[in-house]
């Protein structure tokens, strides 16, 4: 693998990466499984469907969730030079708790189905569990990144993961706040924070890579700047 | 990863092609989990298994019109130097809509064999919305690409995407008269148009590849004429 | 990609390859979803796992198939340069009958649990449809490179992928052999021919590569011999 | 590819690791298909969700014993540098056993919800038979290469997969000796064994890599020396 640059002892981030991809990749379709051809009486096809709603809009927060944690991975690991087992079970962290997210959006589909308010207040619990802990993964390996400088691209600003720690923070909070309000006011309250949140993740992603450059070239987008003649 | 070449800000596709390929590989293979030995009585295997014949279909026509998607996705990337977070988003919309493909498919294939013909309207209905979103969500893709050139690589024409556009559009709007064809006049219309539009896409995304070459040594397939001396 | 040497207009391998190894990946697992804890009352466990047996032997049956599938796939694709678009729907064609084995295998293990002499014998011509199916698309895939050899690397001669076609053709009608057996005579039968062949092919598979190097350096295994100095 | 240094006839473990990690993010995944909405009567969702422990447990100690798996298997392959079929098959038979994992966890935790304690002495021997036949595989791969150094990397000590050995070897007894223990002394017992080996393996497999440097520059992780004119 011409990727290794070093004789130290840490691995190439490249298997953890086709394996994220595989996994992020499964657990984004598994999504998908809850959509089924529903049980119906004949002729009572198109109400059944449109019965469905819950599962749609619980389908489409999700992947959009799923997406934004993608491309933040994608983003984290550009920036990453080499692994080590800490980062490793770091990076297992975050897939064991974002293959979890498809789970709580079943059940808050399968409760919004039903209507039982007591049951949808523990299903936005749920939820809020699972974006808290997925959170609190990322926080983990933000923190892990910022305790050791020597993992990351040397293009790569020692702050970088250091300024990422409180947006994680802020999430793990968030998740916990929506699934108070939806536990304590009303579910859909957090529902809607649900659906909000990642959008201002996606958001604020871009906008943090998007600051007049702080760091090298690394001013726009997600990729560091690489020295053009290791390149060319 | 030495495929990058420029000192810019955006990424290397080579990681949404692997996500791709795996959300794509994952939804085609999810069509099979369809097919199941039937419940039957003893001795009722081989009746069962024949009035299983919508879902047959459904499985080949639908295997069919992924695996073209799949090779449009892989002829749209070859000529993809470098990705935005646009176009990241841009095909997180395609890989969303298509996973959606094997629910409208399985609602069919369980219309069909139950036979009551409202329910059946409905069902093709609900397929044709499937195939527009995703036609749309080519659509934004190549209309992105049209209006960021700096993305292409040098080798690709200007035009390429802005030509591909129009037969997206086409796309959409064929998918709606199959859906209107199918609940107005017939079902059985509707499952023949879906059947013929892959092969259709499948034959005239050949076509488009084989004119003569109008940009540089990319005349015949999907692959865009590299420099030689960058290779050797 | 580097990879590519040629200025024409053929694509590179490498994104088939690796959508082939997540369908194969795929389908190999999904086999397991047929293990599950059987429904059983309480103390019945035991003797529930014990009559489950047919799934079992049907597991290792298919997992040995598809795992012989997976090797020959790799040993076919060490030898091709570059791709057209014929050769990725012989490839397509390959993925998609190779992930319907799950299904007949499935409703061998199904009928030879609820033991109906009809059924079983349905079952087993099932698979032998499969399985000749499989081998068919095996066939036009290497008859499309034995009648384009300017796909396949440099190294390797011409004739290997016309010596490779009577095996496939071979395979067609042992399955039919197989399932005919099966049908008219008794379906273990046929059952042992379907745990045999994997075997063989695997078998044959490895004594075809082993045999001394009739073409250039390629005498062993299934790499070919490449110029040392492109890759010093 | 490039990776290729060899005129001999063996492959490239590319491929191979492409194929495992798909696998092993399939199996990984697979586990959270048990996580459900569980059915319940209006209002009962709370406590549905809190009696289905066992299922969150098994979820977690087979997440931790694959994802140490992974890590292994990665560390392993850092030190392959070509394949032969016999080293291809001993990892398809690791693939094999660990695509097993899932099963007996679901049947621990379906037992454990229903209490029976016959039906919990055999589930706990079923997984206990599960994972020694997974350490099995182990063995036999890391004698097939204690017996190929010519496989290995140049830079790696004959002596590492002769060493890797006897803990394969411990775990197959391991395993039986809680299987064994589960049976005859109680299910719980067998529980704890079975969430402890896997930290017990991530952690000397750790200690092993972290031993004074006994051979070349390999001291610390899972990465190999490589020779920095090679990559430079």
């Amino acid at each position: 693998m011409r990727r290794r640059r070093t004789t130290t002892a840490r691995s190439d981030p490249a298997r953890a990466i086709a394996f994220s991809d595989a996994v992020i990749a499964i657990v984004i379709t598994l999504l998908v499984l809850d959509l089924r051809p529903p049980e119906t009486e004949a002729g009572g096809l198109l109400s059944a469907l449109l019965n469905e709603w819950p599962t749609y809009l619980a389908y489409a927060a999700s992947y959009l969730y799923l997406a934004v944690i993608w491309l933040n991975h994608k983003a984290a690991f550009t920036r990453i030079r080499e692994m080590d087992r800490g980062l490793q079970w770091a990076n297992l962290g975050i897939l064991a708790t974002l293959a979890l997210i498809p789970w709580p959006t079943a059940v808050i589909a399968e409760t919004a189905r039903r209507g039982n308010l007591a049951d949808q207040r523990v299903a936005v619990g749920l939820y809020a569990l699972a974006g808290a802990l997925l959170c609190l993964s990322w926080l983990i390996f933000f923190s892990y990144l910022a305790r050791h400088p020597d993992l990351t691209k040397e293009e790569v600003d020692d702050s970088y993961f250091v300024r990422e720690r409180p947006r994680a923070l802020i999430g793990v909070g968030l998740y916990v706040a929506a699934g108070a309000a939806g536990v304590l006011i009303h579910p859909l309250v957090a529902s809607v924070i649900f659906l909000l949140l990642p959008i201002f993740y996606g958001l604020t992603s871009h906008g943090f890579d998007q600051r007049p450059a702080l760091f090298g070239g690394d001013g726009h987008d997600e990729n560091v700047a690489t020295d053009k003649s290791s390149n060319g």
